[in-house]
């Protein structure tokens, strides 16, 4: 493992940075993604006094309140800087509508090499907002926990600009793979650049840890992984050396055994992959996850005893509890509120 | 492996029966998963002289023809009877509809025991269609290549009458398994209950072997699919003893090991799965799959590459060539046909 800065800074609860270090912890630290989100009614409301999605993610004194409210209301032993991982195409110059109940929607995509030859990379000063935010959340969070920061994966980013909205294939995004692996690699390389600059800039204005997504990973064989996504990946963990890297690619199974390669300190896991195979495919790293979000539309009872059974399986240390994707919109946020609780009393003795 | 009754008639070509009964063949047989469809200008024509994709699904005559199509026109070797995996709900009592460019909607999804006990089982009745084209179809072949079954997982069945259309989480009705798992398993038993005699009766008319689609398995923990899903799969590879039976649970990397625990003698494969791998877990069972279908998009020069590449990882024995996914509706079909020259020609010398 790499060595870390120390924060000059201290925090009153660091589990979460403890934990993702590879230190002891007293308990399990825990969040939830897309715990700041439509599941909390206060979220909900900031939602529908502005008009429209994008107008809140360019908003500094809302998204500090979005991004404080599951740490108030929910205890989260971790805030996670309410944005959006597009902010990165639209700050190299593609610019995304948010439609309603529908999802992003690029009115003009990558089609050419000239097309991502006029993308810039220099994109810091086209998400100061984001940046802006950062600061004014960490002033306010006041160092009760610490700060996530995040960023879409390479070829996540990439499929969106190639396909120009979401798709249960993708199949646009990896036809230009096949049919054109130069100007792939040459996008790929550009959203890595931006990508890099984005998150040590996030870092330098306040975030504590940040995390990498790779929503749409599960979409390649492993052969494309590795070609495509996995040398970008890898140049992401190399640069971040600030504060420790969470890779999390969305159903890419394949991959955990070469994450655990790069300097990445923490592996994120979807709810499909069992611990025990994350353990033994990558024991040298720290594990972030996994529980199916539909447990949450659960009974207490029964929420109590997935949560515990997941907690026994992957043990105490090295291990940062959440979900294996973010909170479905729909779920009680009573339901979440009460998972958290369930990680945050589990004993010690209980592993026993 | 199990004994199968041998046919009463000899099939021209029967490489794909015997790589399912993993005897030895001279060559690797290959079809495509969704062959009889929008990719062939023929089955397009077909399609625009009927109203609606729903009254092509039970025209028998139209549905002989779509299904021999691929036969001539990419040369695979063997067909497929054309049909929807939603006629079993059909069947059974919840009726559909096909709303063009977006997929299938049940005006009527299953919310209680009341309706599941409305539920029939009795479904050859409604399935008269089915077996028909199966006659019809199994003649007009004239044996020249095996006639292949099939019908929908009772997982992927039951996900449909929760949720009432597509999903990309299919929250409804995972929903439904954590919070009503008595009914859940009522409900999977009788889909299962159906879908046994469906599979029978497909056979009894004609079809040589059956695959079981298990397309929305991915959504599902582990622990979930061998409790909800796994089950159903054993209870239909026990119940059909007439013909191999091959299983193909998508995204469900976690079950090989245990679909090779079963009855089945033929496991499906997606492009997530590296071949190695599933030789490994499942060294009893011939293995169907798994070329990405973009590949389909590519060049010839990259689709023989990457088609050889595979050949040589699966070995020439127990395997069945396939995508590993339906072909997608706007692939070049002379791209899918080249796709099936290179595996047919690919001779045993290029093993070396």
């Amino acid at each position: 493992m790499q060595d870390f800065v120390f924060l000059p800074i201290m925090l009153t609860n660091d589990l979460l940075l403890r934990a993702a270090r590879g230190e002891n912890t007293e308990r399990i630290p825990v969040w939830l993604m897309r715990q700041a989100g439509r599941i909390l009614p206060e979220y909900r409301a900031v939602r529908s006094s502005v008009n429209g999605f994008k107008e809140l993610v360019k908003n500094p004194e809302l998204i500090c309140e979005v991004t404080i409210q599951p740490v108030d209301i929910l205890g989260v032993d971790a805030a996670i800087i309410f944005s959006d991982i597009l902010v990165i195409p639209e700050a190299m110059g593609l610019n995304y509508e948010m439609i309603e109940s529908k999802g992003p929607f690029f009115p003009k995509t990558i089609k050419s090499s000239a097309d991502v030859e006029q993308l810039t990379t220099d994109v810091l000063p086209n998400l100061q907002y984001v940046f802006e935010s950062i600061k004014l959340t960490k002033a306010a969070l006041n160092n009760r926990v610490p700060l996530i920061g995040f960023a879409g994966a390479p070829w996540t980013i990439f499929s969106y600009m190639i396909e120009g909205k979401g798709s249960k294939t993708f199949s646009e995004a990896k036809k230009m793979l096949y049919v054109n692996p130069v100007l792939s690699h040459l996008l790929l390389e550009k959203i890595t650049q931006s990508t890099i600059s984005y998150l040590k800039e996030q870092i330098r204005n306040g975030a504590d840890i940040v995390q990498v997504f790779d929503s749409w990973a599960g979409v390649l064989s492993k052969a494309q992984y590795i070609e495509f996504a996995l040398p970008y990946m890898k140049k992401i963990t190399d640069a971040i050396t600030e504060v420790p890297v969470i890779l999390f690619a969305k159903d890419a199974h394949y991959i955990i055994e070469e994450f655990a390669q790069t300097n990445c300190s923490v592996i994120g896991l979807d709810w499909t992959i069992e611990p025990q195979k994350a353990r033994s495919e990558a024991p040298n790293k720290t594990l972030q996850g996994n529980l199916d979000p539909c447990v949450l539309y659960a009974d207490k009872e029964m929420i109590k005893a997935e949560a515990e059974k997941m907690l026994r399986a992957f043990g105490k240390q090295n291990y940062i509890c959440n979900l294996g994707h973010g909170v479905y919109p729909d779920v009680d946020f009573e339901k979440a509120k009460y998972f958290i609780e369930v990680v945050q009393e589990f004993q010690v003795s209980s592993f026993l």
